[in-house]
Parts: structure tokens; sequence; C-alpha cells
């Protein structure tokens, strides 16, 4: 794994704060599990899988219905719509660096991209397969499939288990790298305009990067609460009490109000913004998080800056060839 | 635009049919209008636009969710599911080699490529937008299509009529050519199995080319009745009377169950199949084309051979890059 590590100097370069801060470029390639070690076949065999609509009940969603690779990785709705048109009350976060969440969801109720790539496919609003030995029966009967499995994994071995873990080596291959502010820390100060690295240095200045800093813009923390200043106007707005996060999950009451602190690249691409989707623009979303975890007003001037800085977080898409998915055998969908 | 004809012998050659039938092998470009030449901007535009879900209401249905260009170009329904999990009537015909149809849709309403794209995307039960203007206004408003549309058509020119020749041109480049058929007709005698020649020469035999002929397998002729003889029980079973085909569009009595001649390529992966898509596999489609066009039944040994020869027609799919769709401004779907 390539990780190149920037101790800037960027903003003591820029003259105007005080402490230096850590920024990070994006690595090119992220770490496996050793129990899933990234190969060819099995990315060839995860991208497959990962587009396949045959993978939901009714044959038209897949994993890039909500978490599109032609797009910043997700669907740009609040909610995303599943099988029969159904939708759920979370916006679907981008699979785009995915590979660097320390757990997965927004309530961070996965550990890893495999334990994630399971659960959308039997969520009855999702993909809505009745069980994993369904999604296995239907796999077996592509012939496709039988030999994509077999040169991933060895002869026989179609399972949840290779099927979730072909998935997630392939998502480990969907990093976007040498965005504008990846060339700037790598020492390219013709990267970001003037107004660019203002915003650059107000995030740090303002405290948004205690949550959100590091290569992906995700930790060093993994969970943190939302909103920390309790806003009666904008959290009925918003609607943001509704769902407790973490506390859905784990029932404590600790946890309410818990989320996985989601990354910051490509947030360009990714309206709308928050767990639920509710605010619309990318200025929105940074008064809102300025005055809902920082409890400071910003100006117009600053949130400007602050959003032509995330605007730099947009990565180059690695080139994909589209796969090509094998044949059905007969009519399976109603 | 290339094109081989094999006038064939092979029937001769197998020595079993008294009529030397002309057998064609599939073009490998498409010839495209006067008024829309194929140009690469086009073609790269028109697979953007192809795979753009935000041609949607919804923003969940692209034209590739239902003639999905990583399956056989249809989504192996017998319905489509359009905005909000709607269904229709129709079972969606492939895209693969549309442009070899002389009409399009299953009713032949379009004449063309360009006149097919334009329709779905404002079917309320399809992708459901209101009005082209509307469709006009989202692409207006993502700034790298209007660098794609300038690319393709000149500055300022992202307009109704320009989509749907890109989309069309992009459509022309779906061709599927190479498949064990076609080497067969030009001279590798190896590529069928004997049991795919016996299947050839019976569809010789029977009569299913005189509809079904030509390098599409689409023609002589544009339109035929289907049923062409009555059969109370099997139109009860697959509800075949209930949609009338081209007369729904033209109120003709004459029109009545007329339908576009589906072409035969890759029909080995657009289960399930007819109109209606209430026949399961492609067994059963012979045995009732033979049934009710025809006036014959078929033994299960011809069934099998006739099927064993539709293998035959399952092409090469040319190796597509997957797009990247240009980043949606804030969020526009519900």
């Amino acid at each position: 794994m390539f990780k190149i590590r920037s101790l800037v100097t960027a903003l003591a370069l820029a003259g105007s704060v005080s402490v230096a801060s850590a920024w990070d470029a994006l690595p090119t390639q992220a770490d496996a599990p050793a129990d899933n070690p990234t190969t060819a076949a099995k990315v060839e065999l995860g991208q497959m899988l990962y587009h396949d609509p045959r993978l939901s009940s009714t044959g038209t969603v897949s994993c890039a219905s909500c978490h599109n690779t032609m797009l910043g990785g997700e669907d740009n709705r609040p909610n995303s719509m599943g099988v029969n048109g159904q939708t759920g009350g979370r916006s679907a976060p981008t699979v785009w660096n995915s590979a660097f969440n320390k757990v997965q969801f927004w309530d961070g109720r996965a550990a890893s991209l495999e334990e994630q790539a399971a659960g959308p496919v039997t969520n009855p609003i999702e993909m809505g397969m009745k069980s994993w030995d369904d999604v296995v029966a239907r796999l077996q009967s592509i012939e496709g499939y039988q030999k994509a499995f077999e040169e991933a994994f060895g002869k026989g071995t179609i399972s949840k288990e290779n099927a979730t873990k072909a998935i997630a080596a392939y998502e480990r291959t969907l990093i976007t790298p040498n965005s504008p502010y990846d060339k700037y820390v790598g020492g390219d100060k013709s990267a970001l305009s003037a107004q660019q690295v203002r915003g650059m240095e107000k995030v740090a200045e303002l405290g948004c990067t205690s949550c959100h800093s590091g290569p992906a813009f995700n930790g060093p923390g993994t969970f943190q609460k939302f909103p920390v200043i309790p806003n009666g106007y904008w959290e009925a707005q918003h609607h943001f009490g509704k769902d407790k996060g973490l506390a859905e999950v784990s029932k404590k009451q600790a946890d309410e109000h818990l989320w996985k602190v989601p990354t910051l690249r490509n947030v360009a691409l990714t309206a709308p913004y928050f767990h639920n989707g509710s605010v619309k623009t990318l200025d929105q979303a940074v008064t809102l998080m300025a005055k809902l975890q920082l409890g400071k007003d910003l100006s117009k001037d600053e949130v400007a800056d602050i959003v032509a800085f995330l605007n730099s977080l947009t990565g180059e898409f690695p080139k994909q060839k589209m796969p090509v998915l094998p044949g059905t055998p007969g009519s399976t969908f109603n």
C-alpha cells in the first residue's frame, strides 16, 4: 500500500494559522484483510456481482443502483429506492473510498466491507431477496457465474461468503486519488485557488478537522454525535431526531444520535446531504455543520470558501470496463 | 458499412434440404441516417445519457435499467419496472442490434432509433419525466453535460433532438457479431455442432425463416400477425389477445395483433419471451411459435435442435468502458 503523508506545512505556508495540521493525500491502494487478499479474479467477479440487478428479488436493483459507480458513488437521492419503488429513511453513502472507512453503513453497524455487502441484498426494502440461500441458488443457476467463482475462489465455491468477499475486493479498488487537494498537499501549490486555500485554513481553524481529518477526512475517530449542539428549529426542519443512529442497532441510550463520521472525499458530487438526505446543497450542509457541531455562525463568504475547498476533494475516477454479465437461463423475475 | 453475405449453400452442404436459403452474417457496423452521422463524440455522449438515471423523474431509471448493456440488452423480466416500481404490459426488447430493426418498439410505432429514444423518458410508467423541457433543463443544470453536448454538436446545443440523436448514435454501436452462426456461414464449418446444423435446417424447413431471415433474423417483412393460427387454449394461457399490438396505436382493425418481427440474435439471453414476456423458456417459445404461427407440433428432439441452433446466435459483445457521468449540483430527486 502506498501512503503519501504530507505533514503540512500548507497552513503554515499560507501564513495565517498558528497550528500546523496534518494534511494527507489519498492512498492509491487500500489494505485488504488477511482472509481476503485482493486478486484480479476477485475484483472482476466483484464488479460483476456489484452491477448485477439479478441479486435483487425483482431483478431491477443492483448495488450500483444506489451506490452508482458512474456517478459520485451514490444516487443523489435523499433516500434510495429499492425493489418495487420502496424507500427507506437514510441516504446512500458513497462507495468511492469506502475502503478507508473504519466502519460501514451510516450507523457503523458493519465492521468491514465484506460484512456490509451482505446486508442490502436481503433487506426487504433494498434488494429484497428472501435469503442468501436464494441468492446462492440463483447464482448457481447461471453458468457464467460458476466459472467466475471458480476463477476467483476455486471450483464449486459459490457462497454468501465468497460473493461478499468478491464485492469487497472490487470496492477496495474504488479509490479516487489525485484531487486538486491531493496535488496541493503533494507539493503543487498551483492546484488550489486562493479561495480554496482560504477554505482549507478555515476548515482547520473552525475545528472541522477534529472529526474530518486523515486522507479520507473521516477520522481520527469513528463515531460522532449529531447534532452536538441542540437546536430545536433546525432539528425540526430536517427531522434530525427521528433516526437515532447507532442506538437503533445497539439499543443503548449512550449511542443515541451517534453516526459514523462520513468521508468528505467527492462530497461535491453527493448531494443531498446528512444521514437522511434532507439538506439539499453543500452551502447549506456547511452552514448547518458549523452551527450544530461547532456552535458557529458562518458568514456567506466563509461558507463559500469552505465549499470551494470541498470541491477540491473531487478526485480522479479510475477507468473501468463495463462488466459483461453472464446470461440468465429462463425467467426468474415476476 | 461492411456487409458479409453468404449465399449458403450451408443447407445444401448439409445435404438434407432441397432449397438453398440465404444465410447472412451480422454486419459489424450499422448505417446511420443522413442527418445523424455517427461520430465518436456523439457515441460517448449517447453512452452517458443512455446510462444516466437522472433522465428519470426519480433518478433511479435509465435506458439501461430495462435495456441492460451488461446483459442481453434487456432485463430478463416479463415486464420492465419503471419509476416508483410501476410495470407495464410489454417485455423490453433487446437493445443489441436494434440498429438493424426496420421499426422500433414491439408495435413498431417508431420509425427510427432517434424516434424511439424520445419515448420512454416521458412515459409516466417508464422514466416518468413530465416533459422533454424538464429533461433539457435538468441536463443544462449539469456542467459536464454542457461540455459533452458541445463536443458532440456545438456550443449551447442541449436539446431533445440532440439527446435522442446521441443515444441513437450510441445504440448503433451495440452490435454483436462473430456468433458461432456467423462463423459457420463465414466458412468455419466447425463453428456449429451437428445438432445446431440440424436445428438450422429445421428452421428453414419449417418456414421460420419466412419471417425471421436476414442478418438479424427479423426480416424480410416488418410486421407479422401473432398468433396466425387461432388457439383458444394457448391464447388464454398467455393472455395473448389482451394487447392488440400495432392496432393500439393505429386504431385500425387491420392492424390488430400485428407485431414487429423481433430479432433472434442473442435470443438465448433474453428470456422470458413474446411481447408480454409470458413464455418462460426458449423451449416453450419455439414450441408455441411452431404451433401458433406455422400450425406444426414439434417433437421434443426438434425443439432441442432448434434451441441449440438459436444458442448459436449469441454473439460477441463489444468491449465498453464504463461511462463517467458528470456530477449533479444539489438535490433534484424526491
